[in-house]
């Protein structure tokens, strides 16, 4: 059909949807919006830059391509949201303007799109003078009642991650372990637990930092957490590393895990999660404690770097 | 809330807040998902990158904002769709990064869909070694019973246009004529009576050109469509130019008009609408006619420039 549309253009959107057939998930790209089959209660977007979120001399097109949509489906996962549908905008620079490249690129997005029950409906194509930028938007029906927000955690819960942390960091600083990045995926079927079970009084995902977001969690519920740092679970990478302290800090500090972190007065049944620390009153000036002594909101933040190892 | 995260995106992340309630549409913006209260039928992307879309020299942020939020309002209306919910994904590069443009910025944006009835529900921040750049995902209901698409177009038909033309692009040229670029608006009321009319066969917006979108109906549709040059509504700026060919062919070939293009055997009932020319079964090799000769189309297409005047 865009044949005689301007060949660039019209030639990317055909190699576009030819890989989201071969994902087994074809879309009909032709219209001005996308029409929806579902009910949408959950929506979210999310950014990746090139020389910012991901390194395409380390990672594949493929891989940066899964991680937009991982990122992006996690945060569904987050506030309670199963699979939906997804848009993603492409800012092209010219060098990154080549069939091959934009293919293997949406392949790996396709495909963990198809992975985990999310149809994508459309998008757009924009040329820019800067690099490389995928925006996905994600949405989503809510599995339990309500959406899980950050701000109900009580004092006299326990603080609980869905899964280990820092190996996504460390595969960041290493490039020899870089395969241990590329192991993170959206707790999807985790968050649906959650939200059927209906005891969970917070939630979000870690995607810059246990820490940092745990620092969000806290002051979006007037609490503090208090984390006991034997109880963090390590990624295999980092658990292996002979510098054990270097294995915590990026547990707590690594970013792109996209576990989920929540508090509950228990574990929800059928859950397989780690008690990392409980919830207690707002301390004045301390809203994170790690084995007892306040510690700081470490992680990373793309508008302020320098937080040491973490980018 | 956010006051002890990361400064710079924190207090960002306020500033935007703090000009949507100003706008008379305060958000949540503290969670990983923005929840909706209303059904979403429809969804579109669309992204305005600086030196591509915009020219901060000619634009006022403000401008730029507002652009943002007609582009994407105008891809709603176009499917058939009423305002709804709207989030955007700002990729800002470090000389943008100040409160002050930040909010320019905003209230540009949200009081152009306060003014439309859409609500702005979240967003992402991001930093970029690159240009500025806007990403807006917008959703929303439909207004009849079904989306109206770029294909049902049938010989024997009448084309219409639900606005005049021209006028936004020869701003782009004219610094002097800037202001008739900043005219546009997303024709959602005229979609509204499109939708519930029941009529229309075929329907996009003019965002690329009138030739460049009309080519791209006639081939979803698989018709030829034949424009009487006379008809063509020019904007009052393109009237009056003393060249009338120049009028004329920005009417063509410039972009941003943001007026609906569509099919019908007739106007749709209290419809200000104009007739341009008729619906032709496909031709061979010509799917646009001007006057009855075989017309290019030409348009504004920035994978591919140099289309003339048109940038």
């Amino acid at each position: 059909m865009p044949d005689a549309l301007p060949p660039d253009e019209a030639r990317l959107v055909s190699v576009i949807g030819a890989q989201l057939a071969a994902a087994g998930r074809p879309a009909d790209l032709s219209d001005d919006c996308a029409a929806l089959n579902g009910p949408t209660a959950l929506v979210t977007t999310d950014t990746l830059v090139e020389g910012v979120h991901f390194d395409l001399r380390h990672d594949t097109p493929a891989q940066v391509g899964a991680q937009a949509a991982v990122q992006n489906l996690s945060d569904l996962a987050a506030s309670g949201g199963g699979p939906g549908w997804m848009l993603w905008s492409l800012l092209l620079p010219r060098e990154r303007r080549t069939e091959a490249f934009v293919a293997e690129l949406t392949a790996g997005f396709a495909q963990t799109c198809a992975r985990f029950d999310a149809r994508v409906v459309g998008g757009n194509l924009s040329s820019t003078p800067g690099p490389l930028a995928i925006v996905v938007t994600a949405g989503g029906p809510l599995v339990g009642e309500r959406p899980l927000t950050r701000t109900g955690a009580r004092p006299g819960e326990l603080v609980f991650v869905t899964g280990p942390l820092g190996d996504a960091a460390l595969g960041v600083f290493e490039p020899a372990r870089r395969a241990a990045r590329h192991a993170w995926r959206p707790h999807l079927a985790e968050a649906a637990v959650i939200a059927r079970a209906g005891t969970v009084t917070a939630c979000m995902d870690i995607s810059d930092g246990l820490l940092i977001d745990a620092d969000r969690l806290a002051r979006a519920s007037g609490v503090t957490l208090a984390f006991d740092a034997r109880a963090v679970p390590l990624g295999p990478a980092c658990a292996a590393l002979p510098d054990a302290e270097r294995g915590l800090r990026l547990a707590l500090t690594g970013g792109e895990d996209y576990v989920l972190l929540f508090t509950a007065p228990r574990a929800p049944k059928g859950l397989v999660c780690h008690a990392i620390g409980h919830v207690q009153a707002a301390r004045p000036g301390a809203t994170l404690l790690l084995d007892d002594r306040p510690v700081a909101a470490a992680g990373w933040d793309h508008f302020v770097l320098g937080s040491g190892e973490v980018r």
